[in-house]
């Protein structure tokens, strides 16, 4: 069983992941406005999403889950790589996307149009520093996708693997800042290569089902911001 | 080759880590304010500390870098317990300390005498509550000690593992801010487990002699302080 909510990157890791290993699981939707008792109970230090309860015993944070799965159903697809440099390299940029790219998203969502009036206004050297971590963040994992992906379609080489599923997640929300942002972040001129891997993703048989639409997640966005936190 | 710094918690993993795998390596402790190009070449994308070169390939990051050395030396002692679950937990515990304990720990630098003068003066209240927030994360490790350890004498169990070294890696620090903040963190009474196992991970032949000396931290930390960054 996975609680998860819809528009979470993180919920949807594990989701991808256990349809990878062609596992069938329940999905709760939480609302994360009035959590269910049992998520409190399953993850009572952070109280968040995802949670992967096997059998009655809970599993919590996105990446220890993804780990969990491959190494709980080892005798599927391989998430993780099998050699122990690749899988470094492998978790090397995963942390890498967590740590510097979803900061520098967030980061600009402050500075949309779409959300004037909502967020405090910003200044335009502010937006275009924000702007400029975002893509010098992308640069470097167009990098990545050809030394980590070996050449392959993806950052697992010619499968989906760890790095594709945790920088994946991001993908829905990517589109939703390029839009509400009225820039553009995926360049096909400069990231041709992950714009071509952002296509390849998304419309994965693992993936496409759970990938949040654009439209959907902008208003998500906008009802999140303009509630007083 | 381990690249480090004598005062990095993150540095000092790899080397308890290869020392209980019995891993001879050769040690360059890297100038942070003047990093080698060794370093800046190994680590391209953050140039810190630690790095693993293992023949000629860097590895980067503290974490991978230890689950790298458990795998690729796999029958020396297990650094995360072999069952899925347990090695799940272990993960958990180890985000856990470097997302919440961590920035809980650096929080209340600020508030120290031995830094005032240096550091901005800061209201009692705020003291107040950056302490309770490292009391709370302390309290729910002292917790995670009794199951995660089930009952043994470290987060391992009978030995040294993955949580014992990213957990254990703060204590100079800690103890560098009990004297430095006049107060104490690591409280008998509340927390006897804790302190009973700080005692046995800095005594232990694999930490001893890599685990910072308290007062030479305090210098580090006014040095370091003291320099406009």
């Amino acid at each position: 069983m996975v609680l998860g909510a819809w528009a979470s990157p993180f919920a949807i890791r594990p989701r991808i992941a256990l349809t990878l290993k062609s596992i069938d699981y329940e999905y709760i939707e939480e609302n994360l406005r009035a959590k269910s008792d049992l998520l409190v109970k399953s993850n009572p230090v952070h109280k968040k999403v995802p949670v992967l309860l096997h059998g009655d015993r809970p599993i919590c944070e996105s990446l220890v889950i993804l780990q969990y799965i491959d190494e709980q159903w080892s005798s599927g697809p391989s998430i993780l790589p099998s050699d122990p440099y690749d899988r470094a390299i492998a978790r090397f940029w995963v942390a890498y996307v967590d740590d510097k790219f979803f900061p520098a998203l967030a980061g600009i969502l402050k500075f949309f149009p779409a959300l004037a009036g909502i967020l405090k206004a910003q200044s335009e050297e502010a937006k275009a520093e924000a702007l400029g971590q975002v893509k010098a963040v992308l640069e470097l994992l167009e990098e990545a996708l050809k030394d980590c992906g070996k050449g392959g379609a993806f950052y697992g080489g010619e499968r989906i693997g760890y790095v594709d599923i945790a920088f994946g997640s991001y993908v829905g929300w990517v589109r939703a800042v390029e839009s509400m942002g009225e820039v553009t972040l995926l360049d096909e001129e400069r990231l041709p290569g992950l714009v071509g891997w952002t296509e390849r993703f998304c419309s994965h048989e693992a993936v496409k089902d759970v990938m949040p639409e654009t439209e959907k997640l902008i208003e998500f966005a906008k009802k999140l911001f303009s509630k007083p936190t």
